[in-house]
């Protein structure tokens, strides 16, 4: 029996891993929710999985759902606030197994006292790896507790690793779909608009993830993550554009064997092999593998998409970059989203950002979150400098 | 260090066996090898590698070889000759990994002998699986030692199976050319000459393999093959066909997760794997992953290749029905070559055979050669009844 706290429950990952949890109901306990700002859904939560305490995120949002669970004679339910509260729900003292899919930063204090509390963590959330993966990575090997990857491409690769030992690893190969921008000329890239940008061809997301993905800034991150979660240097993990994404990802052996994982594109599956790990459970997540017909390929173009240049040198310099990385883009993308900078701003922003940012080790998650906002400051600059972002050398002056 | 025998040195197999070991002398000690009918390659492989023992098919080629290596002052190595003289060189004491490469039923005894002397075998032979794959299975289960498969396809589903355990997989998926008759119509099947069979699209191969890809049945074969090493029911086997041969084949696990295997097509890779295994040692044969484009499947059409619906009814049957496949096949495909009946007289042939074939267990290796003789013989009748064979005179004619 899995005991699971789920950090950010009301997200998107959350639900599909109780939709999990709702399906093998011998393999699985909820123990502890860490909900958002949704009361209803929170109640709802609470009131179906009986977990022993849940958090969420507004004092005022936990006095109310406090309310509401002794109305409905759900009194014993423990509920608690805010970064505190998180992390009780993800150090819970039944808990075995946490998964952290809180988005942004607000996620990594309660991840890291998981792992610290040893705590096996499956990762949703993307700056875990990319801002703290070195601090996080380090302590679940000093815990001797696995990182289990709950997103398609490290969860592919996880799997295909399965096929050599570390040390035999020649190269990693993360695929992509491409974005919506995959055939646009690069001439076309300053003119693009919100509306553009948000149309994945694939994928239904966020609207800062469709961004992201349209900029490959997104598969940057994932090159990140891949770095930290299997200790690789950059140049080991390689990006691979297959607009159909029917592969998640590949790994190649120093043999000269590749190994590469498919499935249907559904979240509950790396979910359902994070929780059963090392197990494999039956699902009814069939892959109709007799009517594949096409699958194309094709290298990503660095000139188009600098974000993904940019995300390279970040993992390599290590430490602050990857911070200001992320912290850059959030800003640069939400003031695209805004319509206060162009398309093609938001590498340059990065890029700006990034060259004030030295690439210092940070040792604890405090100092993470202080690198986070002094590179999101540094970005706001960027972005209020406006069209001098144009031109590096005009833009700070 | 691997101690190594070939059975069948001279061949394809055995030459790239020897290849492999040539590049990694530090882990590979050749110390015996069962040469076929060429003398001149026998002589030059036991001076360039000097084996305790060396064995030809023939005994008078046998004396020539002694004699030649006594005059080339290597007279310390043993040349031993024949059926026995190949179980001799497969069960050497000083042998822990034997390459099973040669061709046809003349390789059964050997390999059988060779798992009973609690070798690792590495199967390149066809017919130890197809042909006598109940019995090599079960006594490699009892002396608890690996079978580690040599050709591309089963070697591709070994690595995929290290992504989970043998209870947890749902489905292989071995994967088929399609041959060169892949878009021939079904009508025109009657009138394929040799020259057309022959002329296989991706891979230049020896000519009954050759006609084996053309008819499916070689797919038949080894989904045979795949029945018996990875234990599972023919229902559990499926063909996809994939005219780039770039994935070699694939496990769907019942979580629906599917890893696939490529790499270079060269028979070096599988070999190594094999011989290394469960480690993955370095080799320059690199798939250019970054150069894929485009990979096509498509289902394969039983109606148009019968050959692989009759394989999989052989499988289902087992004992000496596997074996009559084989045997009727082979017989059907040299009088094609020959000129004998048509093409899609085969398919024919092998069936009129099968249906004579009870589906009785085989309990020894002389059992399997009894009912492959039997098989032979009652498949030559088919051939002589010529257009018995369905459309009697108009073939010949």
């Amino acid at each position: 029996m899995r005991r699971i706290a789920i950090l950010g429950s009301t997200g998107s990952i959350g639900r599909s891993t109780l939709s999990v949890a709702a399906s093998y109901p011998e393999r699985f306990q909820i123990v502890s929710l860490a909900a958002g700002r949704n009361l209803e859904a929170a109640f709802e939560q609470a009131k179906r999985w009986g977990p022993r305490v849940i958090s969420m995120a507004e004092e005022r949002d936990a006095e109310s759902l406090e309310k509401r669970l002794k109305q409905a004679g759900l009194g014993e339910i423990a509920v608690v606030c805010g970064a505190a509260g998180t992390v009780r729900v993800a150090t819970h003292a039944e808990v075995d197994f946490v998964v952290s899919a809180i988005v942004g930063v607000a996620g990594l204090k309660a991840t890291y006292e998981a792992v610290r509390a040893g705590k096996i963590v499956g990762l949703a959330n993307k700056e875990c790896l990319v801002a703290a993966g070195e601090l996080i990575t380090a302590e679940a090997r000093r815990q001797d507790k696995p990182l289990l990857p709950i997103d398609s491409e490290h969860n592919a690769v996880h799997q295909c690793l399965r096929g050599g030992e570390m040390e035999e690893v020649h190269r990693i190969w993360l695929t992509a779909s491409g974005g919506p921008f995959l055939h646009t000329p690069r001439a076309e890239f300053a003119s693009i608009t919100v509306q553009q940008a948000l149309n994945h061809p694939t994928w239904k997301m966020g609207r800062r993830i469709s961004i992201d993905s349209a900029t490959l800034m997104n598969k940057g991150f994932e090159v990140i993550e891949a770095c930290r979660l299997f200790h690789m240097p950059p140049e080991k993990i390689q990006v691979l554009v297959h607009p159909q994404s029917t592969i998640h990802s590949m790994v190649e052996f120093v043999d000269g064997s590749i190994l590469a994982q498919f499935s249907v594109t559904d979240m509950r599956l790396p979910i359902l092999y994070a929780l059963t790990y090392p197990e494999r459970i039956q699902s009814d997540m069939r892959f109709p593998v007799g009517d594949l017909r096409h699958l194309d390929f094709c290298p990503p173009d660095l000139e188009k998409f600098p974000c993904l240049r940019l995300a390279y040198e970040a993992a390599e310099a290590g430490g602050a970059r990857t911070v200001a990385l992320n912290a850059a883009d959030e800003i640069a993308v939400a003031a695209f989203l805004e319509g206060k900078v162009r398309f093609d701003a938001i590498p340059r922003i990065v890029e700006q950002v990034l060259a004030a940012t030295s690439s210092r080790k940070l040792d604890s998650i405090e100092r993470v979150l202080e690198a986070d906002v002094e590179a999101r400051q540094c970005a706001l600059q960027c972005v209020r400098s406006g069209d001098r972002v144009r031109n590096p050398a005009a833009s700070i002056a």
